[in-house]
């Protein structure tokens, strides 16, 4: 795995209500922001800790999206099991601009030899703008687990979203020379 | 595998237009039913064929998820497929509340082995309301095998939407002791 | 795996934005093409090169859809990733009127051993009418290995599409005999 020559840009979402009343301590978002900064090299520049509720986490993604904010990667983690107040995939899909169903199979299926329930998680992955959105589970080992599960794939997606890599494969056409020139395998 | 302190209440929805008109025999209704019967102990306490029609389907799936009926369970059969008149994912996607990806991904995954066709069914899980919805193929293999797939998984998921456990790990602040509680691995 | 006894009737759409300004050779569209001729027997009836514009896309995958044109499957290739211009499943998701989940599911699955990174793609799956449409990635490694991981279900995916099979496999009903005739295992 390499990573990006510009560092990753991300940004922590954690999502609880017991949390953001100070119920419950969160060690599952400072566990993700480690997790960004020593295996992504990631500069992690926001962290915020919401209760479950649609119009806040919404609100949340769409500020850490919009262009300013130059944020290459949101993580949250929590609200994405079946919990009655459990709404951060309904938050996030409702800003998606476009959804990413492969990343999460992904990381169910790279879990699940460890951790079954991993299916029980509902959690999405989209993009707003040029900002990649992960809702991973709230607890601790889940969470960490399945960003764990991503961190291979991760700065190639970054990259690509960015625009900096070209990823059809297709040769140039080059009509002067007629050499064929492809950009990847 | 546990099952719920309270016994998970219970519906099957048989979905086919040749068993609404009585020209066709409906094994996949009774089968399941027994199935949630003898593995969940679970009660089965409504069941209903209806014709592959998106208002129907959609009707009963909201009638059965009415906080009065108490239902945490509703298992379909029939309609997940590309015949022309197959509709019940689509009835099912228009009363969700939450979708959950992961359920039918997990059961596609498990049923792989033994019939490969499993992953021509389009079927979907979601809830609505305290209602977990399961959409399963209407032979009487293949949705006995995709709900046999599920067994283990279930009585989490009931209880976890019932609110009956606390589901993201996150220890309790003690500020008073300093100790830190964790509810769960 | 058996081909229908009326051929599939098939067209291969390239989104590629320099493909359509011929600054690119499009070399996944034709491959793909072959791999429906040679391995399904199909006729490919129809092939266009479209830049990568939800309009123009949707467009033609609904101008493909209609029933006059008795096009069986759509294979698109391009735009499937996540490059900010990437918007083919975004096309197609809003003309579909069933999207189909376990098709790309078990194409990403099957094509994971050789090729991890095939779940960077986004590509969907879903129909319109009586036509099958399957959103593959750019790359001519990408597209046609996972073209070629759904061979063997797609005759049976689009027979069952035409309405030609059965495939509840319910036992019909038979009160004079007492008989029950199964269509299916």
């Amino acid at each position: 795995m390499s990573t990006p020559a510009i560092p990753i840009r991300a940004a922590v979402l954690t999502v609880s209500d017991r949390c953001s009343r100070g119920e419950a301590v969160d060690t599952s978002g400072p566990a993700l922001a480690s997790l960004l900064r020593e295996r992504l090299g990631a500069d992690v520049v926001l962290s915020r800790c919401l209760p479950d509720e649609i119009p806040q986490v919404a609100a949340c993604f769409r500020e850490w999206s919009r262009p300013e904010a130059r944020i290459d990667l949101v993580v949250s983690t929590g609200g994405t099991g079946l919990a009655p107040r459990d709404v951060t995939p309904e938050a996030a899909r409702s800003v998606f601009d476009r959804e990413h169903n492969g990343l999460m199979e992904l990381a169910r299926m790279r879990c699940y030899a460890s951790t079954p329930r991993t299916y029980l998680s509902r959690g999405v992955a989209g993009t707003v703008a040029r900002t990649l959105i992960l809702t991973l589970p709230g607890s601790l080992r889940g969470s960490t687990e399945m960003l764990e599960a991503l961190l291979d794939i991760l700065p190639h997606a970054i990259e690509t979203l960015r625009g900096e890599v070209q990823d059809d494969g297709r040769a140039e056409a080059t009509p002067a020379t007629g050499r064929v020139i492809s950009h990847r395998d």
